[in-house]
């Protein structure tokens, strides 16, 4: 499905179906024109590629997926590959690539598949911000790219909160209770943040590559640009500090792990004296020698128990002292 | 064995034994030729290097294997190493080396040695895709080289796959068997990660410097080789991407064993004090002490019985409590 | 709060309340002036932007924190955001994000929020050096980055204190009491040292690129730029030295505990040993056999008594010998 | 001992031993020399400065050992310090120190010591190779240098097999045997690798400026010294090979002795089980109360053993189920 | 306490109290002047600033020690900060920064405090070049930075030969002992190794820079500078070697503690066996079951005697068979 919206005077318009016809007449009026496909067929991409003079290659590069954000400059327009990112309620990274062909004073295309990446923000600011009509495309294509890097950064807020959860899990592990799901979450975070990592880092380069280029990013525009540019690097650090958390909260982990070990093996060794002491004297007094005086004792009995007991008082206080129980 | 192709009118013939003079009544016709030598002998090598003129160097390294993808630039044609790469059946890495000699407007030969890359079907896209016929050998070894990058993407999605697998069984990996087997996957699939990347990733240079360099790759081409470009920079990205995947798995992996050793320890402990607190017991009514009442009472031996049963059952529901059991 | 300081001749005056109209004319009378917004309201955000024409964007930056530093040059001024750094009473990283406008010979705006930065010590550095008046606002500018970069050095060197207090407790390590605190302390310190250098590191290029530009940084003023640059480099190369001394102490200490649960290994079956060869012993003349002579020795109980002992001791100092106890 | 070669027509003649009255004559003569000291001293090397201007740094540097390799530009010749390397029947590292001065068109010395590198197969392709007598002195030190890298493969290929043969025992590690052995192997040859390294990456440099330089590589010996280049980068990237290959089989290691931890831990508690619960039953039937109905029984004893044997037979089974036996 | 030395047709001559006048006659006269001041005042140092019109800053760096090794190029004069390093008894890295000011043809001023590095070597050599008297100070900058710089190559040394000493005893490690201190004695050298290593490795950037500079490096001085990179370059080499090598020692270490654990382990299970097995035996005929025929036996003690012993002796066999003894 392609829609189309007229950008005239600064007011984007509401969405009409996308007719070529149409667009030819508009693009004679000087109209930009944002054409926005949502899982197009492939001959609705076909149809555009005709009506626009898109190059083969792009084309195909849209009907795949799967790409890495790029930019690529060619000599009416230019393609950008970007991927929308997201967390969803599963704190699963849901990806929602988006692709955009801009030409200058003319247009913007977008196509979008499933997860759709929701564009309603940046038509609001489009409709708001009527100070910038004369940048046109440039101003589009910042408004898109802004949405994009700015889903970004919502996303590293909550991978920042998970962190965080973990941090203070790992803090708190005094109790036995969680540690080998503890390994298993650091380790399924770490993965989303790899993940993130490598579909957001590329933004960078693209940003810096729109800003080099001339044509696109007009003086007025730079500020803008740069901002965006600014978040994605932003993103990046905020990646390597979510990493570098991670990693050392694995490593504390592994030393509590280590740490437990030592502490139940010396609790091994404690109980086991305690309970192994009275038994010897037990054996002891179940020897069957003629002559044992004290088995003749009144007193003899009790007096065992009493060994037996303190033996293990003695023990269990020893131990408790050093730390062991 | 030497086969030859002609290239006439964007149009790939069938092929033929290589002949020497028609190659040469070719080349006066400005008919290109693409030269295929499968397993050639010393004196085959000998012969193409005569018969085109090619650096005792380049034919050199032609007759050794082993070399690592690069491109080099002779005055009169260009040589590359290139490695076509394969997961075979027991996910082994089959490195198929191919190396390519091309000279703008006249030839390609290619060099091919066991495992024989397959160059089908880059030979139907030839026979295919007619618009480029007046690129001549620049798309054709665009053709060839895109078979062999695309090789890596295909070799790439089994990896991911394989490290899916890891990553599954990692995560699954309550019950405890196959760990030792699951860690020694980890090291045989990382072991074939660095092989694949040592030899995939020189192929990112090699494409640079055949786009920088003039001649080969005409501004028509270039989209087709920053594609293939494209796609080195994807597989090395993925690349690291598994890398990290498996080294977060090793290291998951190393955590549960020590997590396990401590619930092995725990379980150690709490069994031996379930059976070695009634074998106190029992000791203790083994004594040989005249005087002990208990003996002589009817229900000392069922009371007896009792207190091991009830010690032993406190004990199991104290350490189930504590979750040491 | 908006508050203003003239300063003329190299003498910075009191500070009054900020007045639009007597900052006009002071601009016309070539004085300059230095503006500080503690804490301010959206509104007086909006007054400055408009007095001075400061760009939307960066007063979008200055109503948002959280920035990374950065400096940017706009058309007429540069905007340089920077982050104060302190550790608190709790050692936790104090952070004192500090927003400045600077144009050559006309003004300084600082913007700061809680925990505000405290300024007076810059700004008893300005009344005191006389030399300097015509320098001007790089100078002002100066003063407020070496105050910064000053707080990173203290900052450092309460981090190096407490990463040498690591460094003994790890070394000192013997007793076996606190293992489990150092290595949540280590993590602790590690992560404020992480924090510390995102945030400190970015200032080293705020420098280098205040430096390349034309207009704020006159040849005499170089140096003293030049010294605050130095000191950020410091500031990293500290940094990296504190990292790698916590990562060897956190090393160490897992070294520890291994070793450490050896020690309690071998103590384990050596007084295993101790307990259960006596106990053996004493089940052997428990046997109910008719015939066994020593049973009915006189001597026969205490030749036991002293065959266990025996028995104990020889282990206890073969194993006293092998280091096991 | 200094011995001395003339280069005349493209033809090495014989030794001689140096004689510096023939040497100008040869260089008036327009014939090239090399000449050769093994082992000289200090006076041959002052000898050697005076008859060929080299300069005092130079000489030092010939006299003292244990220099990187590097190559330095004086204004009349070039200085190449080299290591050649080989390991020896103990697979430790040999390391024959070998230094270069050449002069375009006039001469090339080396000075050798021992373990003296042998220069023999150079010298037959010097005698051998008559297309190349008009490239001189480049084309010598080309032959000496290209001896010196391709040691460097030999060496690689040993270090190859010495990590494959690690790699194997490592994945083999079913036995218990050599675990210990393994180690310090996989450590030692670890060390091996880091040497070799130090020592042989530098040449890449050296290489790399030597084509840079005028004068030495002409343009017919380009695609010679960029082959050895070549042979050099190759040993880099196989020398990271075999160190990530040693870094995963170490970590291999490891897992697997945590692993044969965690198997040992569960057999001690299982045997441990099958043990003592039979003995807890002895206990019982060892306490002597009066009323103890099955002491009289006459299949009291048999089924006493045979509780026994079940329960050990059952604790038995279900540990083998649960493989921890 | 500051002393002078006059540089005189390349004769370094005795020093003397240092004499403004005195300098300034002898800058007239074209004297080259060493000044060097051991534990400056704040007025001595205030007194060289007045005759030399040094920087203030440069003078504050000299005042405040623990700067970074750099080098500052003022209008009249460069400024290096240096720091000589050496190893004490107790193998700790003594730090002595020396500040050097240096104008050409006209004065080196050095600055030093306790630890005083030793420059008397540097004096002789000065007094012994006779050949170099016309490249002035730029030969005396160059001898003191190469006895700074010669001063690493001892440490380095030095700190092989106690990297050597940890690789031997981690080798030898069978026996048991010392294990605790090795962990510890690795950290130790570790720290040092990176004291070391931020201390001297920025002295390469220093000359780097001087070389670049010009005034100071003459053409004929170039090798000389080119020979201390050379070494400075070698000194961060041999670092990475040690540093290197102190890694895989820790973690060889490492991996023989985890070793020992298993050996141990397995001993505890086996004699745990040795001694419970006859145990059982003994409780079994200790059983009071009225119908125990080989209770009458006569020879039922002795049998049950070698039951015991055989039992222990078969296990002991298998156990050494298996190698867990």
């Amino acid at each position: 499905m392609i829609t189309c919206r007229h950008y005239r005077e600064g007011v984007l318009e509401d969405e009409t179906p996308f007719d070529p016809s149409e667009v030819a007449a508009a693009r004679k009026a000087g109209t930009r024109v944002w054409l926005d496909a949502i899982e197009p067929t492939d001959e609705e991409l076909k149809h555009l590629q005709d009506s626009f003079g898109l190059h083969q290659l792009s084309i195909e590069d849209s009907s795949r997926w799967g790409q890495r954000s790029k930019v690529e400059f060619y000599p009416e327009y230019v393609f950008v590959v970007s991927h929308g990112l997201k967390l969803d309620e599963g704190d699963e990274l849901a990806d929602s690539q988006v692709h955009l062909f801009a030409r200058q004073g003319v247009y913007v295309i977008t196509v979008r598949r499933k997860p759709v990446l929701d564009f309603e923000p940046a038509i609001k600011r489009m409709q708001g911000e009527q100070g910038m009509q004369h940048e046109g495309i440039g101003f589009l294509l910042y408004l898109l790219l802004d949405e994009i890097v700015d889903g970004y950064l919502d996303t590293i807020d909550r991978l920042e909160d998970l962190s965080d959860d973990i941090e203070e899990r790992v803090s708190a592990e005094d109790a036995e209770a969680g540690t080998e799901g503890l390994a298993q979450d650091i380790f399924r975070l770490r993965q989303t943040v790899v993940r993130f990592r490598r579909l957001a880092s590329p933004m960078r380069e693209v940003l810096d590559r729109l800003m080099e280029a001339e044509g696109i990013v007009t003086p007025t525009l730079a500020p803008y640009y740069r901002d965006v540019l600014d978040h994605t690097i932003r993103v990046t650090e905020l990646m390597d500090n979510i990493r570098d958390l991670l990693t050392a909260a694995r490593e504390l982990q592994l030393a509590q792990v280590s740490n437990r070990l030592n502490v139940v093996m010396k609790k091994v060794t404690s109980w086991g004296a305690i309970i192994l002491l009275p038994t010897l004297i037990a054996g002891i007094y179940g020897m069957n020698f003629r002559h044992m005086p004290e088995l003749n004792w009144k007193i003899g009995y009790p007096m065992a128990l009493g060994i037996m007991a303190g033996a293990a008082f003695l023990l269990y206080r020893g131990f408790k002292k050093r730390d062991w129980l």
